[in-house]
């Protein structure tokens, strides 16, 4: 489909209140995407696009789960909700991305992130001089694209740009954007339908709460997981 | 690929330790499946295998996305590790998965579910006389199963199966598992990778919590969900 096909597309359906379009590539981590995804997606008048340079299923960080992407980037030009998940370090340097980034940014009434998908807006140029979270591992790299690291926050907020922290946050982050979208009525009856009322068996969330060895353990497992990824800040542009 | 060419294939490879099996259908939620793989599939020496009727694509609850199942039943007899989600009405009468959920019972060290996939352990006569959870919209169809609806905890385990609650309390009972399958030390590693350190913005996560209207919402959109799940009692075998 061409934008012009697409554009026609969306004029016959049922106007959407809110398009939500999640970025996907090979090495998405996937409950990065799916926790926002779920939370959003079930708000009332929410139509959630899965984005990517071609349309076609997008293999996980384990490999053990492909993810589909239905539409190509160029037909979701202008989604109201932008969410950028970490999407491994292949895609950090992809410029083709960060100029979608950007171009979505434009017109988005809300640009998000979540883990290190926050230095995917960074390698964008979104996130110079803002204060910003992701993934606790890659806080260094964060900062190398001008943004200040906040920790302890599960998501932060300037204006229009939220980035959230690791993982799991992103379900918190959804929360909050369906309150801000739909009011907070509409975001408590997500998460009551979401039954998320977390009570974690162990303690150990964050590296301030979890012992030296778990904290050391954790932060070489994840920069095995992500390699690579400070040698593509050279991304930014 | 025959059950015998997956035994050969499976001698082939390098000896997982943990083989967890996530059954997908069309329907399934999709934070109830992933948010226990991401959990799960990143312990060392884990194997995840998305498992279905046929392998390819299945279709979210919300339409707006697919997963891959890589494998089918046939292929994944014996995982160590069953996970059953919340797979949408129309799976819970099929007499296939329920056959499969039956005999991979037998041999496996976990048999598990989250959300209203505990309906299905239930319709495979699994539950009869057992303490259970699972989403709290479905209480009385659960306990048509034989078994007792246990409210406020995350999951509830009877020897070797475990049910989780609604949607999002997966990842708690995938961080249990952890701790029983690799120890407290793993599970809080990765706890930390996925910085799970839940805070969410509204405090509606159980009906326990949330006022009168929110709880009469979330009931009567889950329920719309998840339409003609009562009329499939008659699974029961």
């Amino acid at each position: 489909m061409t934008g012009t096909d697409d554009a026609a597309l969306r004029a016959e359906r049922s106007d959407p209140n809110t398009e939500v379009a999640v970025l996907l590539h090979d090495g998405v981590t996937a409950l990065v995407a799916i926790g926002p995804y779920e939370i959003l997606g079930g708000m009332p008048g929410a139509e959630v696009k899965f984005v990517a340079k071609a349309p076609g299923p997008v293999r996980t960080d384990s490999g053990f789960l492909s993810l589909t992407a239905d539409y190509p980037l160029d037909n979701v030009p202008e989604p109201d909700v932008l969410l950028v998940p970490f999407l491994g370090p292949a895609a950090m340097g992809d410029e083709r991305l960060l100029a979608w980034i950007r171009s979505a940014h434009r017109t988005s009434r809300w640009t998000t992130s979540v883990c290190a998908g926050s230095l995917m807006l960074g390698a964008a140029g979104l996130l110079d001089g803002l204060r910003a979270t992701g993934h606790w591992v890659t806080k260094d790299i964060l900062e190398s694209f001008g943004a200040t690291y906040v920790p302890d926050e599960r998501y932060v907020r300037q204006g229009r740009i939220v980035t959230a922290a690791g993982v799991s946050s992103g379900i918190d982050m959804a929360l909050y954007l369906v309150g801000e979208i739909a009011g907070a009525k509409e975001a408590r009856v997500r998460q009551l339908m979401t039954e998320y009322d977390p009570k974690p068996p162990f303690d150990a969330g964050s590296a301030a709460k979890a012992d030296r060895e778990v904290v050391e353990l954790a932060a070489a497992r994840y920069r095995g997981l992500v390699g690579g990824l400070s040698a593509e800040r050279g991304a930014r542009p």
